[in-house]
């Protein structure tokens, strides 16, 4: 093992003897706020000399893209340490997914009850040997989330996944329906085993530019966000209809919105009619309600009610991909809830802050046989124990109406930020606090994130020049002010 | 919530009431041997009443595929519990996924150690904000069983993705090559976000008729091994090579396999030319050292040397895909090492057994930037955590002579079967315990398989016909004597 790590992404192998601990708790209370640490606390830059000093040690993972290496048995609450004693305020949360913030208390708990022992030590093949509670532990958590006008919910390991077996069950209702739900032919059966068509049928899946849908093969087809993702794989020639671009606040802008807004939904029209001339007919369309990684892009509720419209009229299924938008976080627990539909959609995919992957689809979409939507382990009910917590914890602590007021205190922040520094910032957005705004340009947007980390405040980006904020559930109005207090330092330095 | 579940196939919401404790360890010992239980113990038939008098209650997953609902806190070691308290040798594991049995003390440990809470309850992206000690964790655990000539691991969270990932990677190193090791060109980078060559290019990856590897769109272009997994889905017209037909026992029929192994490579050859001259060149091949879901079908390691050489002629990565024969089971730690190569792959993949999944690869496939092969958790370290407890029990327990021992005696037992029921038994064949016997038809397999769970024994099956036999690392001799005495009964007394 003599390789080396990119002198920038640094690998500690030390351990945190040089980290003072700052643990503020009293006792393991239930509230993140008195558990958690009451503000940033740096101590050197980021990445530090634990990191820097070790610049060469070995390491058996790529590890390009590592942004620094992690103390999480010191995290708290909103607050990341990292191995050199740094502190920070965490808006970025593992890329959206820690729910409740680091070493909950609810969640500590979980670990310490030996009734919990067998679960963690046995993961089961889910789709053959459930283990007896099973059922009832979806109830009290995955179906007491249930988006509208959905009953079911398939787990799976991840988001990925999650939304490649969606695919899969789009595929499987559109062609039981062509076929008029009779035994497939036995030229179909044949075809299958060798990729071919008419048992590998060449349908599509519509979706838009700017989506992320993850980057297995069948959802990177669906993914177009940014390059990197996409080069060198091979693809599916599937349509892509253009996403809306907004201008914010919505609220300035809604008469220019909605023009956009019908000309994308018409191109979709187009796209349909079109692919299915070309024979390769749309099975799905699959959207987020905001497009995350594509750089939070917002579209208002009669797009998605007229789309999801459309993908009625069409016959296409309606996937709406909630890996990231999903949880709570956008101050109700689904986006497509702020849609206000009673049939919001056919599929919901989720993962991140579900902390299991999964979706939700309408009992008419249930397929037909058994082993055609399988795997070995189909999700792991460990982690449906933890979801279990995390729900508990969201309704005893109100999250959903904390993530609305801290969503508004940010936004409102972001706004006379963005009025305060013109030159820098604009294009100030979100629900909840699944908040954004862009810089003028990558660089300055780059830099902007890098002088806050230096001050302890550790953030996202997505898009071209977007900071994205994705705080956990847990993010206080106080924390609100901190991140802005931050914020406006780095901006009044800014040359 | 008003669904019913199949008759035949039950859920129990009631509480394991009926079930009466036959746990007879003393404490927490270090051999599960002396941890579990001594023989199967049969209370009904399976499905029992407890899941039949409960065949009508709701549940929101998908439930077609399921045996039996179980009961993992009292099954122990080799012996898996049902609802109705039926307690049952398992030879199937989870299909092959339970390493080192049920509840083994060293995982029950893992879980009560402090010290690992935080990995359970914080999940890291581990691809940007790895934890301090998870380069360490992975030289203590993946590392210290890479296979030859390999000194990188990707974690991912199951099989299906490292094999999504593994073919990524060789596609990127196969352009990579092709272009000269340049940057792309603007329009590769343009046209990849629409899917369109030459930025997605027509790339393939050839497999063989009967493999399986996984059911995510890419990796189900390369699995052939049943309709069911394939119909309805999408796919890409990739080369799929015949798989030698070999006849059993082995080393009885070594000039005939050898023509046969021949046969194959030479259609291998042919089909990288014709897909070559197609433009779709084949980046990568993909195999099993042993086609497990297909129907356990063997060949040997001159083939298998043989297509290593033809691939690196061709300039075709190898993966070899060890998801279901990695972690001992086959006698060896790795299934390719039965083939005495030092340099027997380009990628290696695993999960199952392993705990987590993931890939291992030469320096030489490494992407060369970062965020080409990434998602938000890139596997779980608390998997990692009990996988370094794991190949600790192998290595105490030299449960690699173990598994070499009792494979022995359970193909001995195995050859005697057939030679006894010749009529209903045949092609007995195996590695290590990683053995199969084919059944004279489908009827006649389904009718052992149950008539040998109702007396205790589960196993699995795969192909058309086969039965399969996947135990866990612990099964011992005598547990290989009860697994014979109880298929002989059934035998004895089948029609």
């Amino acid at each position: 093992l003599v390789l080396q790590w990119p002198v920038t992404l640094i690998l500690s192998c030390q351990r945190p003897s040089l980290i003072s601990s700052r643990y503020v708790s009293k006792t393991a209370t239930k509230s993140v706020s008195e558990f958690e640490y009451d503000a940033p606390s740096m101590k050197t830059a980021v990445p530090g000399p634990n990191d820097i000093q070790l610049c060469l040690s070995p390491g058996p993972q790529n590890v390009g893209a590592v942004h620094f290496f992690c103390n999480y048995e010191e995290s708290r609450g909103n607050y990341l340490v990292d191995v050199d004693g740094n502190r920070m305020l965490d808006v970025y949360t593992q890329i959206s997914s820690i729910p409740i913030g680091y070493n909950h208390p609810a969640l500590m708990k979980v670990m310490t009850n030996p009734n919990n022992v067998s679960t963690f030590v046995n993961r089961p093949a889910l789709g053959i040997l459930p283990p007896e509670n099973f059922p009832d532990k979806l109830i009290e958590s995955l179906l007491s989330i249930a988006p509208s006008g959905m009953r079911r919910v398939q787990t799976m390991a991840c988001g990925s996944c999650s939304n490649e077996n969606a695919f899969k069950t789009m595929f499987i209702w559109y062609r039981n329906k062509e076929r008029g739900y009779a035994n497939p032919s036995e030229h179909e059966v044949d075809t299958c085993m060798i990729n071919q068509s008419p048992g590998c049928p060449d349908l599509s899946i519509l979706s838009f530019m700017g989506a992320f849908h993850g980057r297995t093969l069948g959802c990177l087809a669906t993914t177009h966000s940014k390059a990197i993702h996409k080069l060198d794989i091979p693809s599916f020639d599937w349509p892509i209809a253009p996403f809306p671009k907004l201008q914010y606040p919505l609220e300035e802008f809604v008469r220019e919105n909605a023009q956009e807004e019908a000309r994308c939904l018409e191109e979709v029209e187009d796209l349909i009619v079109k692919w299915r001339q070309k024979g390769k007919p749309v099975a799905g369309i699959v959207i987020e309600p905001i497009q995350a990684e594509g750089g939070d892009n917002h579209a208002s509720p009669d797009f998605f009610s007229k789309l999801r419209n459309i993908a009625r009229k069409h016959g296409c299924a309606f996937h709406v991909d909630e890996v990231q938008t999903g949880g709570g976080t956008t101050g109700k627990f689904w986006g497509h809830e702020h849609w206000g539909l009673d049939d919001p959609a056919d599929v919901v995919s989720f993962s991140k802050k579900l902390l299991t992957g999964g979706y939700y689809h309408r009992d008419e979409l249930k397929p037909d046989k058994p082993y055609r939507i399988f795997n070995t382990w189909m999700g792991d009910p460990s982690k449906n124990l933890f979801l279990s917590e995390v729900l508990n914890v969201i309704r005893r602590e109100n999250l959903l109406e904390v993530v609305t007021r801290s969503g508004k205190a940010l936004l409102q922040g972001l706004y006379t930020l963005q009025t305060q520094y013109p030159h820098i910032l604009s294009r100030a957005r979100g629900q909840g606090t699944f908040c954004a705004i862009d810089a003028c340009n990558d660089a300055t947007r780059d830099s902007i994130m890098i002088k806050a980390r230096n001050k302890g405040l550790f953030m996202g980006s997505c898009g071209e020049k977007t900071i994205r904020f994705r705080p956990a559930l847990v993010f206080k109005e106080y924390h609100v002010h901190q991140l802005l207090n931050i914020l406006n330092d780095v901006l009044a330095e800014h040359k």
